[in-house]
């Protein structure tokens, strides 16, 4: 059994993790979305919404498993028996950041990342550009799923339209 | 009648703005100097200091209009009827966030986004640099006008040497 | 009027290409196609073919005009009055090398170069990789248009399925 | 079965290629080194030489497959049922074009590209760099294998030291 | 005497900065290492336990002296009749923050900065993803010195394992 | 005595080059320009011509030494008891090639890289865009010294305006 990790904040998903997580979907056995608990960082959903949120727009995935954790993420793999980290990578920004943290987990536990291209139509996407956008009533619906953009709307007190 | 914005926070403006606004005026027939409102974050000038410097700085160019704006810059360009954004490119590190918010800003209004080099001269420039150099009594009058350059050591208390 | 020129090898045209040239016919009252005679360097295609195909994929846009040209981009500019260059950004490896150019344009005549993010769904392509692609027998029907596509083929010995 | 290629020129392989590969080896059942045929590059060694050569130092693998392919990777991919390339990044300047190759890819053919960083020890070697190096009777002993180190000093006409 | 400044927050420092440190006192006469006072920032330790830390891991080399300083680098460097910073580079995410800071502090006050590579095998380092590392009971002990893990564990309320 | 060396082309060299060579004189008790003679790739001009003219343009600075050499870099610092190479960085392009070099230099020969930021003003300059504007009659002379224009436009056949 190929078991991958797709660690993050999820708040909220965006369709650019959905596209990695319905590729790494195909491609592995099973695929654990993990949210990170932050308790110093606020977000803007709570993590069981994000969790349910999560649930509800991998549903159609029946190898997606959504969890929380907290800690360090190789700790997280080993108590759940993964080996293999899978992360999106965007742009150029991402690219140091990610590359440190796949550095120090593979020394800490032997555990892979493994990166896979975003999507180029959702390459510009990240959670909090979609927050601001929604904020101001902006229209976000092409780049999260509708239940998202729904939670969305009705949080920050703006008209779904 | 070609007219363009350029966004941003000018908590105060440097030569390095100074330098993409003087060049958009030569090139387009008006130039909507927008000043970010962000309520989440106090900057060291109030937005009403900061469109009075913007103003007294601009006064040469007969077709530069300073305003503030709040909300999403798209919705200021649609109700200004400013089908461009101008953007200074300082370095590599500006160039991911700014094409983010430039697919983004095409999406969700037609808005297009054009990038124009800042002057190598200005290139190291940023508000927030001049703002440290200032604090510590550091000359800052070959990066900032001088009417910013004084502003600034009185509000941080520094003698304006 | 206001004129911008979209110079470039072209050899051939890709969906990238046509989208920044789209996208600028919108903007602009003329934009001026340039297609670099470089004799050092032989093409897939000749600059005459070169020519006829982007006339034929932009002939639905009246205010577009391709012409070819050799020695400085600047001195193009000053023979058909054209104060601004125009070039699509894909990623950061062009960026580095169009900001070198734009700076020493500034420089040398005044010539102003204005960036444009390329559409992200286009953002991977490149003549060069197209040609391989094309080469190999290789689907590139949805990177360029129709007419180039079949012009590949048929240059290259390809079967056009 | 899980099957990966990790496809390359390998003229001649370094360490770096070699951690690819066997840490690929470790989380997959079957990697594939693929040893592009490139008819317009002569090489250093010939394709048999990088064959044997790959061969005898991945000999402790019994899961690594050594094989030669020409025209498109997607091709090789199909005929040998593989549904992932495996590629390593070193360095930001690796990141645009490979991200160009991966989108091509998964759109010519469905293939998926995973990125896996190299070891912070290999990252600053390449082929090129140590063929520059041993041409000059440098020492590369510590960045190739030894029996590559050797052939890479008799092909030079240098001692091996 | 030849006077360098390797200018830092050291909360606390890594195996990274020792490198740069001793590889700078094997080039110059005497180096100063210069912890930044910030008061807008609680650090994990106070700026007397980090210079205390850095004085008994720099023990080793007599021609390394440890202190303090607030406000402008370059009047430290005045103050100190030290013509010369020398700062790590890590990665590119690094390059255009240093760069502009370069810039600046030679346009300021004639002070030069030299850039050394960071050793690969510490590339990826941080002084924040150590704290996170040890706050969660990570291993930290291959990236900081004995001392200065011993420290972290305790103050973060981890077993020193 | 300290002594570093600044390795290159200098095919021919420019106001960028001498800004670094002029720096490195003002912190090092000896500079060595050292001009590589790469036999497999033809200049614009000679060996001969580049040493000459590079003696000449630094002829204000008693302690810089120009010299040609031909293999390993580190080969010749050893020779010569040179410890350190100089290098200007002018963009993120440069960086990674750089580093990569630096890496295999300390690990080959103890031989430590230090890196200088360019002046912003020279930032986007190199030989090769200079020779391409030179060749078409474009204004170099702001950027290589009087004699180098010269030289550059009277090997290229154009007439020095």
């Amino acid at each position: 059994m190929r078991r991958v990790v797709c660690p993050g904040s999820f708040d909220p998903a965006t369709n650019g993790h959905l596209d990695i997580i319905g590729r790494a979907a195909r491609i592995y056995d099973e695929v654990v979305v993990a949210v990170l608990v932050n308790p110093s960082k606020a977000g803007l959903f709570t993590i069981d919404e994000r969790l349910e949120m999560l649930r509800a727009v991998t549903a159609g995935y029946p190898n997606v498993r959504i969890e929380a954790f907290q800690g360090l993420l190789v700790d997280f793999c080993k108590a759940n028996d993964i080996p293999i980290v899978l992360k999106g990578l965007r742009a150029v920004s991402d690219f140091d950041y990610e590359l440190q943290m796949a550095q120090m987990n593979l020394g800490l536990a032997g555990v892979e990342t493994l990166f896979m291209a975003t999507n180029p139509q959702y390459s510009f996407l990240s959670s909090s550009l979609i927050k601001d956008v929604a904020k101001w009533g902006g229209d976000v619906r092409q780049h999260v799923p509708e239940l998202i953009a729904d939670r969305l709307y009705e949080r920050l007190g703006k008209k779904s339209d």
